[in-house]
């Protein structure tokens, strides 16, 4: 059987699965989850040598660093896996949800109800906790899933995925209800991409590059973020102080993920008063500075000189782009080109103001008075999260199990026709 | 400037169009759609002018019947489009509702706002009260649209477009708020559906063929549906007067539209009682079925032998497809591999047959005891219609104003920050 056919063949069942899937209970489901919670420590050690597999390849091609931080497993992070999908039963099961009943005229009655979405692809990089947190979010969920990880973690993924769906099996749940497409091949996630009648949904998660390959390539819905390119708007009305301790903890509380601020808005009123404390606390921090010509009036040239490319960029790292503004108005039109439409936020005392960038910014999160780093479903109190859209269609901002669901129409009658 | 740049400025007007749409009130957006509506009777000759020269071109090309009865505007169709759109004034606005609010132990206050998804595309094909429903149901929800008609509407479709246009400018509004892509060159669906960045959603409406089409090459996003294989299975427990009704209507009272149904499932314990008498009428009435081996030890040779294939088309036409079913599981099992998601019903007085039906029917919309003709905005009550979809992402079954959203997180602090 060729990879194409073995994947058809995996996606039907995967398909046929998502069907009995949709039937269990809460109380099912999540009897599966506490087993899966139990397992994964009962398994930890055969977990972590598989991971030592993929340390070790993963050294001898010469990665270092944040990646192979992102690789590496231990006690602890087994333990916060299982933990992961334990905290999973204690959420409402997020199908079978009446979001709408209505009687029509002719005594129909409507109801909308939430159902799951069918089969869930998931294409990521190299963090072997993405197939535990996938299974378990899915599984709760009612869909099937499909995971492709990233070459470097998979003797990992092979290791969690196998006694997640040693779980599954002995359950009695079908084992099509979550798959890992493990072979080497690299157009595997290209064929999956192509199976639009029975994966019914793409989540990829990584790198930008990784997001816009799979965008291009899929004939199957996509949910995603490229980036985030977030701002904070220290309006004229803004409290100094307070728009001081955002602006520091959006940088610098944890400057490589996708909520941290990447460019800071400041109106000209506030300028010299408001940066030269601000500035010297970055620097001091080891924050690079790029800024427009007129920020570099007010803070000299400690700061270097922003290119228009500045301004779109995700740093994910201790540099910050700047810019004096005008205006609100001149803040929005601003973030509306330049940001990625994730998370952005503006420090005010002027309710008015804040209306108006509540409204007028078109990202998925917007705050007055907040730092941008709140964009999270832990943050948010969604329970889980299995990732961000910036997308407009189906989900924006922080996704959790009711994202992962759709809905359909229940319509009952005694005998109504059509006149 | 070239065609790619031309459509590229044109959605780039669009967006920047969008963002004065989503600010505008209830009260602003329904004065203009009373304009559009007066308008459209108050220039009703223009608009039939032109739409003879089509009809005209139509004939000169051979193109007779059916095609040619899409086309054809007179007094009374332009009347109901203005009406369409004057209906529209008295729907609720769809844009700022609060879907979810919630606050956060740290005082954080998170709304869940509905806003408009920003720049829709639709692409249509010979119907032109096509061009005067979106631009009023784009325009109440506050999305910009970019229109694509099919060629044969071409002077029909610049004619209501001119018009409608007309008004948007008269009242203010920013004239990308609505556009045409008029030209006739036939790569400009290409370009369009590659506009990524610019272009939020697109809609196909018509064919298979083209919505296949559209699907294939699109980078934006698509909501859709292919086609309506829409089934009626009849319960050992049914009322077989209520299910002879049923099955009537949703073959014959309109078969040439995508809620019909095109295969009529019985179950074998009943076969011999209720179908000779439905096969009886159904054949008066014009209709060709054809049945699996089963059914016709039951009804004869009157019927013809269906092949597989059969079962999965939708004839769109008086002709039906015919099968025997063991169980109730059967079917259900046969509607979810031969079904394409759209409306199916179950006759049965058996609550408990219902249920499992209900739940394990993967389709937009499942009836028990009524017609699947009534899969369809106004029949449900939404007010307005874009178009139904058999997608699971974001909308589901008939699409009203509703579904022409999307929404956004506004964050409310007191200087909160992420420790």
């Amino acid at each position: 059987m060729n990879l194409k056919n073995e994947l058809i063949s995996l996606a039907r069942g995967a398909q046929k699965a998502s069907r009995v899937l949709s039937a269990l209970s809460a109380g099912e489901k999540n009897n599966v989850l506490k087993g899966m919670a139990r397992a994964l420590l009962r398994e930890k050690k055969r977990i972590l040598a598989s991971n030592r597999a993929d340390l070790r390849a993963a050294r001898e091609k010469g990665i270092s660093g944040a990646l192979l931080d992102r690789l590496a497993l231990n006690e602890a992070r087994v333990g916060e896996m299982s933990q992961g999908i334990f905290e999973l039963t204690k959420l409402a099961d997020p199908v079978g949800r009446e979001l709408k009943a209505w009687r029509r005229p002719n005594k129909l009655v409507i109801r909308k109800v939430s159902v799951p979405i069918g089969v869930i692809a998931i294409i990521y990089e190299s963090r072997p906790n993405v197939t535990a947190d996938c299974i378990g979010l899915c599984f709760k969920s009612g869909n099937s899933v499909i995971l492709r990880g990233g070459s470097e973690a998979y003797n990992s993924n092979k290791a969690i995925f196998a006694v997640l769906r040693g779980v599954i099996k002995k359950f009695g749940v079908p084992e099509g209800a979550v798959n890992l497409v493990s072979t080497r091949e690299r157009k595997a996630v290209d064929l999956l991409l192509g199976l639009s009648g029975l994966i019914d949904l793409v989540i990829p998660r990584g790198g930008e590059g990784l997001i816009r390959r799979v965008t291009r390539k899929s004939r199957i819905p996509v949910i995603k973020h490229y980036k985030g390119v977030c701002h904070v708007y220290v309006d004229e009305s803004a409290d100094l102080n307070m728009a001081e301790i955002i602006c520091l903890n959006a940088k610098l509380q944890r400057p490589g993920v996708c909520n941290a601020m990447e460019s800071l808005l400041v109106h000209k009123d506030v300028a010299a008063r408001f940066l030269p404390g601000l500035v010297r606390k970055f620097i001091n921090a080891g924050v690079q500075i790029k800024g427009c010509s007129f920020s570099r009036r007010v803070v000299g040239r400690k700061i270097k000189l922003a290119r228009q490319i500045d301004y779109y960029t995700e740093y994910l790292d201790l540099k910050l782009s700047l810019k004096l503004v005008g205006s609100l108005a001149e803040a929005i039109e601003h973030i509306n080109k330049y940001g990625s439409g994730h998370s952005d936020a503006i420090v005010t005392e002027d309710s008015r103001s804040a209306d108006q960038f509540l409204k007028g910014v078109d990202s998925a999160c917007v705050y007055v008075n907040a730092s941008t780093r709140f964009t999270d479903g832990n943050q948010f109190g969604l329970g889980a999260e299995i990732g961000i859209s910036t997308d407009k269609i189906h989900a924006r901002g922080p996704m959790g199990l009711e994202e992962l669901t759709t809905y359909k129409y229940q319509i009952v009658g005694n005998g109504q026709i059509r006149e």
